[in-house]
């Protein structure tokens, strides 16, 4: 590809301009949606967009609304259909969703066309697909280099960087596996925040409700998903960016345990690498748990992710043996109680209680966590540790060398009250480096074990959690995510299940809570936005974190 | 057990002149050796001294000289012979051994015997063992905490503390599976040599050669298996701890993947925890592959470590299928080059060259490694690169609080020659904390993607390497251990295999290594000392690791 390198006294707001004219050229005129269609109501999935829109043909409509990622594999493999049919299928209906929804970064329609293409041939010519992601389109988080494309994150400054000449480990090995590339999704302006919105491919709708977020930071992934624009899309999680988007568009999406997918790339610019933090996953979002478990066997299989990142653990997936065997089926699950610093709303707390019902009534164990009575388990103590730990090193500003501005959404959560609201911070501001490292390091230690004491004596199977605090809120206010965040400071592996809707005719009350950074409950603004549960097992018990999940997915959706 | 509280008004001499008294005052009077039996030839273990000393019975004899862990566990579930009969036998060969070569800390005789005694009756009443290692005697590394037991590590300072008020993670999984404990292990003082030498314990002898270091820092586990009176010990390695010893003393040891076997402890007093590091994993000594096998599944089994310890991976121990079915069983061997920097010596060249030409004769695909001319792969940088980590934070100095002084290995190896005779530290040493901890991870990083690469290249199966620069030398000699080091670096798996003997007669002249800390080849002095390969396989492989070794093992001893 051409160099999209630009002079760097550039304006920032014409680098920009320009990058997005670059980008809209890029979708064929054949598949931009004609003016008044553009002029559409807020809750597109329902209006039914693409097939309105008469640019996909019915089995277009057909390949990407009426299969799972595994049946279409399927199909894929026995040359029952063609990679180029599926590919085109799903790039059109990509070019579809960034128009209503501005989820796309970058896009490589007539390189995945012709990547298609080749792997027909390979199947004609060889008799067998090339791997078993053989020719399915899977769509990726901007976070992920792909050679040829830019990896900006959404930063201007990024702009004057050229395109990756590099794939990232898990773009490399996801090629092998014989997977078509066309698109990389948009992401919140710095990765920190629950609104994919940034300067340069402005902001992500969510495409249930286009005045709902959709989630960040992965929430170009959860609405292009949503939309069925991508069968199965992978994001990155460090305090909720693939499960926050995942629950705002009403998808499944899996963070592993990390080191397990490969995410171990040299990281971007400004980052400070290799100091004690809280860890960054990669792992899938989908339209059901099958597909979620599709993609991590076949990425880990028989521990070759090792293969291609040499930070990812050699581990084989391992299915599990015990799980539906022992006590006839029943599960001993936990489920985690509200925090009072961070109340649930309406929607999310019926949604959790519904599902504790249902799982009742299946006849599993259900045992309370007094998390928020017991400091040491307190979701409002660990949000004061995380950002600790998000803050202590030293800052590079990627934001001040171009010039632009912060996002209302960023401006908000990190200038605005921090989750110092709820109580102290846990370790001293004012000690040096090496204590403040060892310092945070016990306390993190403290909150792992009293985790792991509940987890065994009460001989938990899994825990089941809210999936957030609120379902997707209005723009710019989601606040933080302890619900979510939990998980990855103790590194469990947590898969959000989509289970509901908010209803105002349910849940007719608003509910405000408080002066802090966090979300109120307005009935109208959030009526008929997906909720979630989310289901976690303990670190490296990613298996049978996805295997209970099925189960409980199965249990609750019935 | 009484507290051994002293008033901390005492000279450092008189507590340990005091601790010394107790310990061998814990040593039953009938277990003593004559006097004239304490008037030795050096060579220890081809002198038979137990079968000498009249002290074990022909039964006592058998049990802890003709038999794997694996075989005595399946007399003792059977009930073909008792826990008593075990322990005592081991009990005994355990107090010889320490008459002649120091390698104890701590004793509990009296509750090994007693617990023997319960797990027996165990048997007799419920007709089954209480577990997979019911009744069997495994020594422990003073590193472990044994509840009523001190935990010194050899500092004076530490004599003033109360014995343990808990025991370490591992030790109540050993304790849950049914194992009887009986003994902890000397260690070098700051555990930061190769001669397992303190002034609370005294120096551990050699029972090959007593004129030779027993290793370190599990240099008790390593003398006190080599004398058979332990079947199975474990111990801990930063740096070739478990290694070192297994190769001076002639036995098998394994250094797990991090995280495997529970050792997520809190640290001993003055470490300071949750820095980044080169991490310390706890691992097995014994008498066989199989036995070490044992012990890893045996701790690990259905990834249960975790729920003894919350820092401990729950990966399930998995049976690799794939060994010896692809290509007839021929695997693909890397081999380690010699660092010139650290020339081998020559009884460790030859058994590396010697293995090399059996493992090439059954067939196997021999890759020369060229870790010596490329810089990315260097042993020699590699060291430096441990040193800086080892070195960058601040220092507690335990032995300053007591007045005790440096023992002789210490000091020679911590105030003489670093690592850096070989090359400039990589990282600048005048860097602020959060920048040298960024560049010592930017350099660790760099070296493990250089091994990655070689391995994922090469296909390689495994890489022999060295098991150290030189066998078991003189006290007070050894140096830093390059080739155990980088396999800590690393993280990979590594399995030391007792391999040939040194001889004067077939290398019979000197060796200089130059003005380092390295020590010299001289044949007289090492001749007899036991010689060993290593065997090493990637991060997180160590099932394969093992599977792997026992091949090699079965290859080359033929």
């Amino acid at each position: 590809m051409e160099s999209r390198v630009v002079s760097s006294d550039s304006s920032w707001e014409e680098l920009v301009a320009r990058k997005r004219t670059e980008c809209r050229e890029k979708i064929p005129t054949e598949w931009l949606l004609i003016k008044d269609l553009k002029d559409l109501p807020r809750r597109l999935i329902e209006y039914d967009l693409p097939r309105r829109s008469g640019l996909l043909s019915e089995l277009e409509l057909d390949i990407t609304e009426n299969y799972t990622a595994t049946q279409l594999l399927a199909k894929l493999a026995s040359g029952e259909t063609s990679s180029l049919v599926v590919t085109t299928a799903f790039c059109k209906r990509a070019a579809i969703a960034q128009q209503v929804t501005s989820c796309l970064t970058e896009t490589c329609f007539p390189q995945a066309l012709e990547r298609a293409q080749s792997l027909d041939d390979y199947l004609k010519r060889e008799g067998k697909p090339m791997g078993p992601l053989h020719g399915l389109p899977v769509s990726l988080k901007d976070s992920f280099d792909v050679k040829g494309l830019q990896s900006t994150y959404g930063y201007v400054e990024l702009l004057k960087h050229e395109p990756a000449n590099r794939n990232a480990y898990l773009v490399e090995l996801l090629l092998l596996l014989g997977a078509v590339l066309y698109v990389k999704t948009n992401v919140p302006q710095t990765l920190m925040s629950m609104d994919s919105d940034n300067n340069v491919f402005g902001r992500t709708l969510n495409p249930h409700k286009t005045s709902l977020t959709a989630g960040g930071s992965s929430g170009g992934e959860g609405a292009l998903v949503a939309f069925r624009g991508s069968i199965l899309g992978v994001g990155t999680d460090l305090g909720g960016s693939i499960r926050i988007p995942a629950l705002c568009c009403g998808v499944y999406g899996f963070k592993p345990t990390t080191s397990r997918v490969p995410f171990g790339d040299p990281p971007p610019p400004g980052v400070m690498d290799g100091l004690p933090m809280v860890v960054t996953a990669a792992g899938p979002l989908g339209h059901s748990i099958s597909d979620l478990k599709l993609f991590m066997q076949t990425v880990i299989d028989d521990g070759h992710a090792w293969k291609y990142d040499p930070s990812a653990s050699a581990v084989p997936w391992n299915i599990p043996q015990d799980i539906n065997l022992k006590n006839n089926g029943s599960l001993t699950i936990g489920v985690l109680s509200e925090d009072k610093h961070y109340p649930l709303h309406p929607p999310i707390k019926r949604a959790l209680q519904d599902a504790v019902e249902r799982l009742t009534r299946a006849g599993h164990k259900i045992v309370p966590i007094d998390n928020d009575t017991n400091e040491d388990l307190s979701l409002a103590y660990l949000t004061r540790l995380a950002f600790q730990y998000f803050t202590y090193a030293p800052h590079v500003d990627i934001l001040a060398a171009s010039g632009e501005p912060a996002v209302k959404s960023i401006a908000t959560l990190w200038s605005g009250p921090s989750p110092m609201f709820s109580g102290p911070p846990p370790v001293d501001r004012g000690l040096d480096p090496f204590q403040k490292i060892q310092k945070l390091h016990e306390a993190k230690n403290k909150f792992r074990d009293a985790w792991h004491r509940i987890w065994v004596e009460q001989k938990l199977d899994a825990v089941i959690a809210p999936g957030a605090q609120s379902t997707a809120v209005g723009h710019d206010k989601y606040g933080w995510p302890p619900y979510t965040l939990v998980w990855n400071v103790l590194d469990y592996p947590a898969c959000m299940i989509p289970f509901g809707k908010a209803s105002k005719e349910l849940d007719p009350t608003n509910m405000s809570t408080g002066d802090g950074p966090q979300p109120d409950y307005i009935p109208e603004e959030v009526d008929g936005a997906p909720c979630a549960i989310q289901v976690i097992t303990p670190r490296f018990q990613d298996e049978k974190c996805l295997q209970i999940a099925d189960v409980i997915d199965r249990t609750i959706q019935g």
